[in-house]
């Protein structure tokens, strides 16, 4: 299962925002058009951003190949920059669109485009491989008849494919030992519901939809035996930043006593950075909560929070799930130690 | 602000399904319309839930008045059953029943409909003066500038009449001392967003509409400094079920320190039970998760949880906030001592 595929000439996205009904795939050759797709959500996921990014670098170079040196490097500039503004949060996309930059400063014109592709597929083909890797690190915490949590999508289709949290899970139950995964439905834009049912229920993989404020209760209850969830930028002390919710179901978990994973790519650590509170957090637009389906929900003049992450302490964290292994505390001086 | 009236040959409900964008009275004459329109969340609250179904008593006892007194007492408990059988968790429905099941043991005919109207109007008019009664001392814990969480709709409209927690916020308000409400828009069927929403932005009380899983990360931002809900029932040691999502609330406010009020009529008390562990939760239509306004948002296959309420144990509880005052702990002395 994937949602990013090159087509020599052009990039293929699988629209996101029409899944589960439709599976439409659009072919994109502007680099424009991609970052209009980034930021619409078309394509989503810290990992799947950055792949996208890389590709569109690509699109920019042929678009720009017969331009003078000069307009080439400076169209090159211009997409590099609005790729780069397409969305604030993921650290992968910065990352992405540096490994394109280091490729470009070796040349000024159309000789650079087969550098550029294979750096793209690099990144691309990578993303694969480490998700297998974390897949299999993360499946040796999960015991037989597991009952997992996972919130918002960490799917392949929010990677260039198998997956991070939902990586696990196909670990996991490749191996037999998934009972029951709970997903979040994930307002307001529910990728729960929408995009890790849809891969889940695609696989074969038992899945059960609750709204976000079902999780204490089946907590309580017993049901949960422990949480998998994406990380869209991992501070060096460990604090992350994924999909609003995510900060309320870490605590929920530590409450319960229910061990709590976040599983990303080292790419998604952003070692430049302290702590959680250097994390820049998108909001978004409030007709995302206030309208669904074009239809309106809440009255005219009423207030609208709408960030699209939240940051969650590490102290919240059993560990980080990554494809060098399953890192536990102290994450600092481990997170330093692996990926400094 | 109402949604039930009685218009002495009918009863007039205004119907929650449709707001915030439309406000429509219906009139209802056959009592098993309005045990449907309970069904149907046409009317929904504990205490507005009891009120509708003592009136609907009325306009059984009316529709049998011409019958022999064997077929009219046949007739009324057919009735009462079907009443009673509408909804399961809010126990004000089975205490307005008793209540009026109390004055129809005075008679078998049409004797008893004057008695009977007096008793619904009689605890349709204690609950609003019982909400009154309750924003008086529920507004004596709010300081000035405070910011509120509420979850769900306990409003004017799920009460005979100005509300139960946001009884209290109104009455804060007319201190001047609310600076904000958090309103969580409370999924399934978002009667934060379609009815809190609308009844603070109606009445000029300053709102903000949050999806329920943004409340954990406003908590740790400091931006909120009490939790005023509502409840369905409560039993007699201070466990309360209230609609899916308090009890997660409830976690995360005793997690950042944050006081944590129910505000309840003693109607809503069911000294019958020891605990929580007793409160059957309704189980609701899978539908309600996987659709919205008509439009699929799930993939075919998926399974789906739908209770419409969870548990608090009292032990989350900061205080419970009555017609009679605030108790603090410890809950069953306190209770026993003013309703037992």
């Amino acid at each position: 299962m994937d949602a990013i595929r090159w087509l020599g000439e052009s990039l293929a996205l699988l629209d996101q925002t029409r899944l589960p009904t439709e599976e439409i795939w659009d072919d994109y050759t502007d680099y424009r058009r991609v970052a209009e797709a980034i930021r619409r959500l078309v394509v989503r996921g810290a990992p799947a951003i950055g792949i996208a990014a890389a590709y569109a670098v690509c699109l920019a170079a042929m678009e720009f190949r017969n331009r003078a040196p000069g307009a080439f490097r400076s169209g090159m500039d211009q997409a590099l920059e609005t790729l780069a503004a397409s969305r604030p949060t993921a650290v992968n996309l910065f990352w992405a669109l540096d490994r394109m930059k280091r490729i470009l400063a070796a040349g000024v014109g159309p000789e650079v485009i087969p550098a550029l592709l294979q750096e793209a597929e690099a990144i691309h083909r990578e993303d694969i491989a480490m998700n297998r890797k974390i897949g299999r690190f993360g499946a040796e915490l999960v015991p037989h008849g597991a009952r997992i949590l996972t919130h918002c999508n960490a799917g392949a289709i929010a990677t260039g494919g198998f997956g991070t949290a939902l990586g696990v899970v196909r670990a996991a139950h490749a191996r037999g030992n998934v009972e029951m995964v709970y997903c979040d439905e994930t307002r307001p834009l529910l990728q729960g519901a929408r995009l890790t049912a849809w891969e889940l229920v695609k696989d074969g993989i038992p899945a059960t939809l609750i709204t976000d404020n079902m999780a204490a209760s089946l907590m309580a209850q017993g049901k949960i035996d422990m949480v998998f969830l994406g990380c869209d930028r991992m501070a060096r002390n460990g604090d992350f930043a994924n999909k609003i919710g995510t900060y309320g179901v870490a605590v929920l978990a530590a409450y319960h006593g229910i061990p709590f994973y976040t599983v990303l790519p080292s790419s998604t650590i952003d070692m430049s950075i302290p702590d959680g509170k250097h994390i820049v957090i998108e909001e978004r637009d409030p007709a995302e909560v206030t309208h669904f389906a074009g239809v309106q929900t809440a009255p005219e003049g009423v207030g609208v929070c709408n960030p699209a992450f939240d940051v969650t302490p590490h102290r919240l964290l059993t560990g980080i799930v990554t494809e060098k292994g399953v890192i536990h505390p102290p994450f600092d001086e481990r997170l330093a130690a692996l990926f400094g």
